[in-house]
């Protein structure tokens, strides 16, 4: 099993779309730019949902042409539809991710519609962008329970990757979009997706209630090296109030370097740009890792030892 | 393997000695008191420290004296030296819990003794307790790491478990004291702690960097079935500034009980102590679990919806 991760870096989307003020566009840009510069796999630029939806990420059309890309780097765009797919081509992203829930009653408040309907659209989407050799992750929503409809039957997820999977999605993620996941289950659920899936899977993680990392960890040791995350864990879901967002990029790719895990990403460089981040958003956010330094950070020991101990 | 861990809530002690606040003697008590009926396994209730080394535990005379003991429940407190453990006598805890440094500048800066002298001075109090019957726990801190020395090697830990242990210590904790552990060393540490020492085990965590959960769950995975926790997260290093504190009991139990492990702690009972907190230390304590409520937590679906699918 390779010791290498992949790291989504999803903070200009999943982040940035949650925010109440507008980030002006170059903004955006200069941002996404310096992520560039860290060594992620992938970052997930803005989204193609109508403007009246997410008027945060209204610029999707002139960041996308701003962006200055690094080579290495896939430049992916949430994608809701057939029209959203259509805009998002012109501004050629390397792959597009769509996006549905495992919950019903999710998917209708999210989406505003049944989950059939969903599967049907995605399908449509599917076939359009095969059509023209574009990648497309599906990530799904609520895998690992709704802030609706509670616990969610692991083999619903399943069931959905397959039927997605089965019509020529890339790449499946799993998404616990508001922070209800547990190792154990995540677990469960890795294994299950790895052992009937063909394609890469990926574990999108929130912090909500203290576990992100944990449930990382969960799922490495099953086997799963591709990770969703949010630079000082900025993003959250609209359905649950008080639910905090993404675990944190900084704090997920410190851990797998601290044990020896190559995710690509330079840490150091990467906290430079976290600690932009209550400019870039207008509030003050705070990073523990940033606030606490890497792991080997070293203090100078108190003046009074030297005297105390002048044999040292 | 049991599926049952046991935790030793250390807020009382690990906490409120960081606070800048004397917490009157009365409220600890009915903290205590109140932490009593969560079901722990064990509490620090109090260090017999020099009260002019910590003020802030001035009162442990009359803190133990006070407190309503729950049957089932180990009563702990920190013992630093000889007299130490002559004034806990007279509260008639059930252990107590002797500490001394792995790294020899963390020891000499906390401590102000060498390591050494640390051993001796334990191993003193170790041969008295065994005298009168009470069981000492030795607490070794910067097993993961030192703020000024930097990495510690496993071996060194080891080796200072072992002595002591040899000296009639009836349990070890090995200390993340500044948040420095990451899995793959947590787990190496276990491991070796566990195949060579007789005596029970414990994992003392920090969040310092957000990996305590994660770190917690890899303990678990070696077959570490106690851990040190406190409430709301409360603790730190004096020596490492920013360190956050110790691992949240709440987050924790929440963690392995959510993953079927039995914890003996009510959650949602703990969750309503660790809402005094605030009150308690006179300052904002947040906890992430006690603002999103636990994983299962239900929210009503938009009243639109309703509407819009009426069929549903």
């Amino acid at each position: 099993m390779s010791d290498r991760i992949e790291i989504n870096e999803v903070s200009p989307r999943d982040g940035l779309q949650m925010e109440k003020a507008f980030v002006p566009t170059e903004n955006k840009i200069a941002y996404i730019d310096a992520l560039s510069e860290c060594g992620f796999a992938c970052i997930e630029v803005t989204s193609y949902t109508s403007p009246k939806a997410i008027p945060t990420l209204a610029d999707a059309d002139a960041v996308m042409a701003g962006i200055r890309r690094v080579p290495g780097v896939r430049y992916t765009a949430l994608v809701p539809n057939l029209r959203g797919m259509e805009r998002a081509v012109a501004g050629r992203p390397d792959e597009i991710n769509l996006v549905m829930s495992v919950s019903e009653t999710h998917n209708r408040a999210n989406l505003r519609m049944t989950r059939e309907q969903s599967v049907a659209g995605l399908q449509e989407v599917l076939r359009e962008a095969d059509k023209i050799g574009l990648p497309c992750n599906v990530s799904l929503s609520t895998a690992f329970g709704c802030p609706f409809d509670g616990e969610i039957d692991p083999a619903e997820v399943l069931r959905l990757a397959k039927a997605l999977a089965d019509s020529g999605a890339a790449g499946i993620t799993a998404c616990d979009t508001t922070g209800m996941a547990h190792p154990a289950q995540v677990k469960q659920v890795s294994e299950m997706l790895q052992k009937d899936l063909a394609i890469p899977v990926t574990i999108h993680l929130h912090n909500t209630r203290g576990m992100g990392l944990a449930n990382a960890l969960a799922a490495y040791e099953t086997g799963i090296r591709r990770f969703d995350a949010a630079s000082g864990g900025l993003g959250g879901c609209p359905y649950a109030p008080g639910a905090s967002g993404n675990v944190s990029t900084e704090e997920l790719a410190h851990m797998f370097a601290s044990m020896g895990v190559d995710t690509g990403v330079d840490v150091e460089k990467l906290l430079g740009v976290v600690r932009t981040l209550s400019g870039l958003v207008g509030r003050n956010v705070t990073s523990q890792l940033a606030e606490a330094g890497t792991r080997l950070r070293r203090y100078a020991p108190p003046a009074w030892l030297a005297e105390k101990f002048p044999q040292a």
